[in-house]
């Protein structure tokens, strides 16, 4: 049995919810003595209850407010590249089920039983996240099980984002394995993106949106369809390769729309693809001033309320993201609204949107609620981490 | 115009819900003197404020709570075949986008505009439910409406169900047009349903579950499948459709088993079906005591909590089935909990479910959560009616 360092919760601290599968321990639920403190991020070690028995092996990192993240309730664990693989082979066994093509998020973290740990997989590429101290200290053996499990030639660690910021990580993107030539096509939805694993944002595609852009793709057949906040393109190239006649794609970064171009290039369909870039409420705006109708309409900002403190100035912004949306939809059309904001809850955001369209002088039926795709599992505990939610209404004539 | 009477919400009464599309007048709200209390059930009559001010054209139930139900928002409308057929057609638009084969639900009451009404189409043949006294008295132009729309050829009026009661409405089902030879089969999903239009429950067949009956099969293939509260085999014969090797259907309905197996032999997948009647409880304890195993395990039961004053007993319910069914599913295999509760919320149904689970001795991810499908529409206003919600796991192996 490795030799494991023990951290210790306090008298108070609650037990219960961590063998009832709560993955975290917080930092003011631990004895932080100097001895912890001192521990390096990411090392592993026994965590006790306040009487001493062993709830399971967890890693360590006293610079972040989640100080402990159960790896493994057998305390004598050792956690090599045996150890990851297994888990590994147990999310793969999952996508393949679900996917006929290997482009999915292949580990979503505490779910898939790597705490803090993303890895998508494009094909003969993946993309890690270490979003754990853990991780980044253990990136080589993630790396070496990733090939061996999958055989993707090519590994990209992309070591950006707000997780490594509260875990003390600083940015490192780079490749591990293998080499990139430029972006990666990825066959989503009967169409064909273009993702950038080391320039793009997160790792290079959003594959959550998977199952909204299917739902969306079954309304466009015929449409006209308006995709703001478009990134590479997500629901419009599912739009065109689903029927749509047109798509009109508007982002503010150039590079996405870019790559956007590039994927109706590869799904050819660039002719029914247009690309706008600027600011999305401006461009809305002037839409609306030029009389522009769409039968389609979908509208996928960026986290408003990323957090408590944001909700209610976020609920604003989606109440307008929806008074602005709904004046560009045709009598009898559609309207897809989507939140990826941990801090508004379906209610919430349901709410701020129907106000939206409400106040633009539209009634509307709701006629769908999607979530994140199946390879992106949640802990049950951790059920309020579903961020990610789309609301599609359908508007009056 | 037609020469309607007049009801008048009371001063204190909340006429701004009304105006921002709340559809419903409950009856403390009305100035119910004689002449509204002696108003025939399903008259039309003008909504008016305190002030006088006309709201909308209403149906009336003095014997209901909800008095009244929003027709139209312009109290002069005339309420004739016309003005059902523009609703349905519209309907219609929607649910043909949507749906390559005419099977689906055509009218969702409120939503689709038509208060009380539910209509689920069968290819040429139709269901009415008229849960609404309105509907009750026009059923004959409903019905005309119906036809010359949809150019079905049999129109079954199902007169049964709590909704009904609540009305003060009595048993009443028939064939109102055409003939009806036997159960009608029902595309869906790749597989053939056989739905009994006549004396199944509700309309024949649960529509509403469609999405998620298709979220099952995509976990199905080579699955040994457990399909509990199976009604007319829902799951069982998609999952069979996309390659489970083996389905047992349990309901404690022979009529409704009799129905999965015509079902299965229409699909030509009844090799692999089998079926046990009984209680579902008792079935599930019988299983494990014979040690069985499943892949994919799906639980849908009739709603344990239709009303607040069930829900902490149907909460209970819940979190029984979750921790007889979790047993039963094999290593790394799946298992679907649905409820079609209005009184237990989704997280309230996600934590029974989850704690069932646990209290097995079962680790889970949550893959999944699915709603009625977009052939069910609500009303922003009335959002809190998404009675129905699935919830997928994959547990531990």
């Amino acid at each position: 049995m490795p030799d494991y360092p023990t951290i210790r919760l306090k008298p108070k601290a609650e037990a219960r919810a961590i063998r009832h599968g709560f993955p975290w321990v917080f930092a003011d639920e631990v004895v932080t003595d100097r001895r912890t403190r001192a521990l390096t991020p990411g090392t592993f070690a026994v965590l006790e209850d306040a009487e001493r028995r062993a709830l399971g092996l967890v890693t360590v990192n006293p610079g972040s407010k989640i100080i402990g993240r159960m790896m493994d309730r057998n305390a004598a664990t050792a956690i090599d590249q045996d150890w990851i693989s297994a888990r590994l082979r147990r999310a793969l066994e999952h996508r393949t089920r679900l996917h006929d093509t290997p482009y999915y998020r292949l580990i979503h973290a505490e779910a898939d039983g790597l705490p803090g740990v993303v890895i998508d997989r494009f094909g003969e590429a993946a993309v890690i996240q270490p979003n754990a101290a853990w991780a980044e200290t253990h990136i080589a053996l993630l790396a070496d099980a990733l090939q061996s499990v999958t055989g993707v030639t090519c590994i990209v660690k992309n070591g950006s984002g707000r997780a490594r910021s509260l875990e003390g990580l600083g940015e490192d993107t780079s490749v591990l394995q293998g080499s990139l030539d430029g972006p990666v096509p990825v066959l989503m939805n009967g169409a064909t993106y273009m993702a950038d694993l080391l320039g793009g944002q997160k790792t290079g595609l959003f594959f959550d949106q998977r199952p909204n852009h299917a739902f969306a793709a079954r309304l466009a057949h015929g449409a006209r369809v308006l995709d703001v906040f478009s990134h590479v393109g997500g629901f419009s190239l599912a739009a065109l390769a689903a029927g749509a006649t047109h798509a009109l794609a508007v982002d503010s970064s150039a590079p996405a729309l870019e790559l956007a171009t590039r994927g109706a290039q590869a799904s050819d369909v660039a002719a029914r693809l247009e690309t706008r870039q600027g600011d999305a409420f401006a461009v809305m705006e002037a839409l609306h001033q030029e009389n522009a109708q769409f039968d389609l309409v979908i509208c996928d900002p960026p986290a408003f309320a990323p957090n408590k403190q944001a909700l209610d100035a976020g609920l604003r912004a989606y109440e307008r993201v929806a008074k602005l949306a709904a004046p560009l939809v045709a009598p009898g059309g559609y309207l897809g609204l989507c939140s990826c904001s941990h801090a508004a809850d379906l209610g919430a955001f349901r709410n701020a949107s129907a106000r939206g369209i409400g106040r633009a002088g539209r009634k509307a039926q709701m006629i769908h609620t999607g979530f994140a795709g199946p390879d992106h599992p949640q802990l049950p505990q951790l059920a309020e981490s579903g961020y990610l939610k789309a609301v599609f209404f359908r508007l009056n004539a």
